[in-house]
């Protein structure tokens, strides 16, 4: 099995996540999305929509980092990303989803780009415009958390899961472009008691083998 | 059970079809967003994100429209959103994700707002912003139909699933902003298969009892 990733990549970091709390070996293919490999016609071949990560298994390719996360809890089940009941299994997914559809997306670096060289917007705008998702989002996820017996040490009861490995790397993302995260203590108590494992540890952009490189 | 949703939002669209398949009797709420209702402290303190849809149940509110399509499935499985197959999963939470995090959280009405009024941007780079990243999304989801033997009536095999619920409101709202779809053959084949049918039908924003009075 092999990953198609990149080590700044938010989605990237939260299969490393996935991959380390289940202790699957898997080797890493570098794709520098600054050098834009991501748009080469190799790549384009394994993943047309041009992103990372990509999953590639004996014979198949598999995209879209929460996909790729479900599909490895479905196969490898141990330890679980997400809790047995329906009803808590839409919370966890539901905390994930406000971060990976209605956060991330909107300022991964093809749209930051775009901001930049199609809309001429300027550097600060820019951090403004990132820093708004950050906040609608966090300004969601804040009160699920606080206000829910459900949460324990993790998003959801005392395991890291799905909600988590995609709070995480927001969380990184966040602090890097200045966002106050003064308003969301329990996004930041979860972030630390995360950031102290092992598995999440492993997983952070400076700890993969390009960041010396290329960071 | 109710669902609080907007006629013309996708995410609500996406909701209301995969009710409709599995044939689920659920009480609509009207979130007027045109009008703001959306970020109404009522609203709010059902849902803190101030998004639609939600799925309130008896004791419950759910968030984000995957979320809560993967839970009708998981609480009423006939017929099933997702095929059995881990590996086929992954394919249509795939297709699926590439349209709900990286074509339709970057064209919803708070983001085209935000382009307007805090970033000055005119109606023309507005429209070409949407299209811009309808193509980058379809242009992944094209090929991984049109290239696999996976794909049959619907983007998997001959009964309609989660991808093409994600499918045909993009579809639907591309249309509306003029989005040239004839490099999409396959996305515009499924879509008319999908047209066809009465739930995707009757899920339609026109069809809403709103829509004669707000549309």
């Amino acid at each position: 099995m092999k990953i198609h990733g990149y080590f700044r990549s938010s989605a990237a970091y939260r299969v490393r996540i996935a991959l380390n709390l289940k202790n699957i070996e898997c080797d890493t293919v570098l794709v520098n999305l600054q050098a834009g490999d991501q748009s080469s016609p190799a790549y384009r071949a394994i993943n047309p929509q041009g992103r990372v990560p990509a999953l590639e298994t004996d014979d198949h390719i598999l995209v879209q980092s929460l996909a790729i996360i479900e599909y490895l809890d479905e196969t490898s089940p141990s330890p679980p990303l997400l809790p047995s009941d329906p009803l808590a299994r839409a919370r966890v997914r539901g905390i994930a989803n406000i971060i990976a559809c209605d956060i991330h997306p909107l300022n991964n670096l093809a749209v930051l780009n775009y901001l930049r060289d199609d809309l001429s917007v300027d550097e600060e705008n820019r951090t403004r415009w990132y820093q708004q998702w950050v906040r609608q989002g966090f300004d969601g996820v804040e009160p699920l958390l606080a206000n829910s017996s459900d949460t324990g040490k993790f998003c959801h009861g005392d395991s890291p899961g799905l909600a988590d490995i995609c709070l995480v790397p927001q969380v990184f993302n966040a602090q890097r472009f200045n966002c106050d995260l003064s308003p969301y203590p329990t996004i930041a108590r979860i972030f630390d008691a995360c950031a102290s494992l092992d598995a999440f540890d492993k997983a952070q952009p400076s700890n993969q083998p390009e960041a010396a490189q290329l960071g």
